[in-house]
């Protein structure tokens, strides 16, 4: 056995009752006719309505508002690509703190939009030739303030399982045990959250990831059994879950509780994100909608199965919305 | 006092019992951004997640569900601009019935292909020089089977009504009294039977109707207090609320049971399905958009208020999506 995980199903709920009426309880939604298509019977946890779009002011919330009385005065720091940035800029107006993003440039200008318009300040850095982790340690630094990571910490960790604890008691609601949950794959931590509160409650549902094809770290490193970084020539316009290399923390979780996770190419999910926009008239982002294509793929067969499906976040920029209806992704 | 209507509260609670387990019991949704902008607590109830896309699903299976062994062995015929047509084409798969639908040349594409998906034979006519009526009822006559209207028949309203009780349940269910029901207005079927089904369960709440520009005669009905035509001249692009005149059957109710109706611009729609796509991420067709269109624009004032407003469908073409994104209307 390994060493008992840094996060466990108390934590989650914990985090659950800090976010009571702060984060949207978004609902568990069924179409026919996807039900109809993959020949199961599934569900979807659109977390597109989450607040700032994305599951991600689950985890900021939880960790922000366990920030002592000095620590909101200083303010706190944290880099993303864009989803995290929102989150936290939004948990961090809602407590009363400053806050600082760092954010790589090429981020959606819809996510450095929305992150200024929740009243952060922006940092942005070159992707490729700069060291995110190190100039949000300066600035914590200089400033004196709590880095806030967007993935390796208990505390955000334990906010995002709160996504799995609803789908398992959702699901229970309608009478339901699940036999498959799917989340997209990033640094880990949905993931190992939602895999953390469906194996706490129900041990027997299967916990499966996607990423994307050159950014499925976490799926070869499930392979070879330890953590493996990505080929620093890989690119995606999954933009939320372009992650070098599983968390610490992530991984020492994931590693134990995921049945599996498959890659999906970019052209796969644009025609996953066409799929939402024609029939399900669900916005989906790119990072989004991985754990959806792996299903409509057949990658992660869902045949005669009931299964939930984790749509994380819908913030995508109107121009690669358009680029992916006219086929041109 | 005028004579009763020809459906009531029971014949939606009806309806609800034989839609149950085949209609989606789609979601009442809060977006704390939308609560914001909007000053009040809106609920939004997204028929876009409706089977085949909008309500009209609903109406539709409440008829036909209806027809006679015989009846149903001899089919039916529908004309719709495309979301009712989805409707009966679906519901008439359901219970092995033949369909035929009449549908404008001009009505979107993907509205056309899901109704022959869905196994009915479609029937195309000049919207400007022929009459669909006529056309329905001259394929009836030869085949000996019943029309399907789309809005004035009391089944049809008593089906869309259904929208209405979930609604009022959903909202008491969060402990919420609503002050005000928003709801799209075209024949009227839906308002017709939403407001039957929430004065019914909650007299205090105020039932409001949107229309498209040039395309609110049932706005001007209730300021002449007879039943008004539109302009043959007029165009919008909510290709889904194009109606000439009130029905007569949806008339004798919404002329008692509204508040009021407010009439919203094309320009004003494609802002409103800006703002679904960015902020609330989720496909809204220009005609499913008018009633939130009505509150972002403040026609309908919703400060202070508590309210749901109904997205009525969803099914819009890629193109007419990507020109609304770019700014083109």
């Amino acid at each position: 056995m390994s060493a008992s995980p840094s996060v466990n199903l108390a934590d989650v709920q914990a985090a659950a009752a800090r976010l009571q009426g702060l984060a949207v309880h978004t609902p568990l939604i069924e179409s026919p006719a996807l039900n109809e298509r993959l020949g199961g019977r599934v569900f979807l946890k659109p977390e597109t309505l989450q607040r700032a779009g994305a599951f991600k002011f689950r985890g900021a919330y939880n960790r922000l508002s366990q920030l002592s009385e000095d620590e909101r005065k200083r303010g706190v720091v944290a880099f993303s690509s864009g989803n995290h940035a929102q989150g936290v800029a939004l948990a961090a107006r809602l407590v009363g703190c400053p806050a600082l993003i760092v954010m790589p440039s090429d981020a959606p200008a819809v996510k450095v939009e929305a992150t200024r318009g929740y009243g952060a300040e922006i940092r942005l850095y070159d992707r490729f030739t700069e060291d995110r982790i190190a100039i949000a340690q300066e600035i914590a630094d200089q400033r004196g303030c709590v880095v806030v990571p967007s993935y390796d910490d208990p505390r955000i960790i334990a906010g995002q399982g709160t996504v799995g604890l609803e789908i398992v008691d959702q699901a229970r609601a309608l009478g339901v045990e699940l036999d498959r949950v799917l989340s997209p794959v990033g640094g880990g931590g949905l993931v190992a959250g939602v895999s953390t509160a469906v194996k706490g409650l129900s041990p027997a549902t299967q916990v499966w990831g996607a990423e994307p094809a050159g950014f499925d770290e976490t799926r070869r490193s499930l392979e070879s059994g330890q953590r493996e970084t990505i080929d620093p020539d890989a690119r995606s316009f999954c933009d939320a879950l372009l992650t070098p290399v599983p968390g610490e923390l992530t991984w020492a979780i994931n590693s134990q509780t995921l049945s599996g996770i498959v890659a999906v190419t970019d052209a796969e999910v644009a025609e996953a994100m066409r799929y939402a926009f024609a029939t399900l008239k669900l916005v989906v982002e790119p990072g989004g909608c991985v754990a959806l294509t792996a299903a409509l793929t057949g990658k992660i067969d869902l045949k005669g199965r009931t299964a939930a499906i984790i749509l994380s976040g819908g913030n995508v920029d109107p121009d690669v919305f358009t680029q992916v209806l006219r086929g041109e992704i």
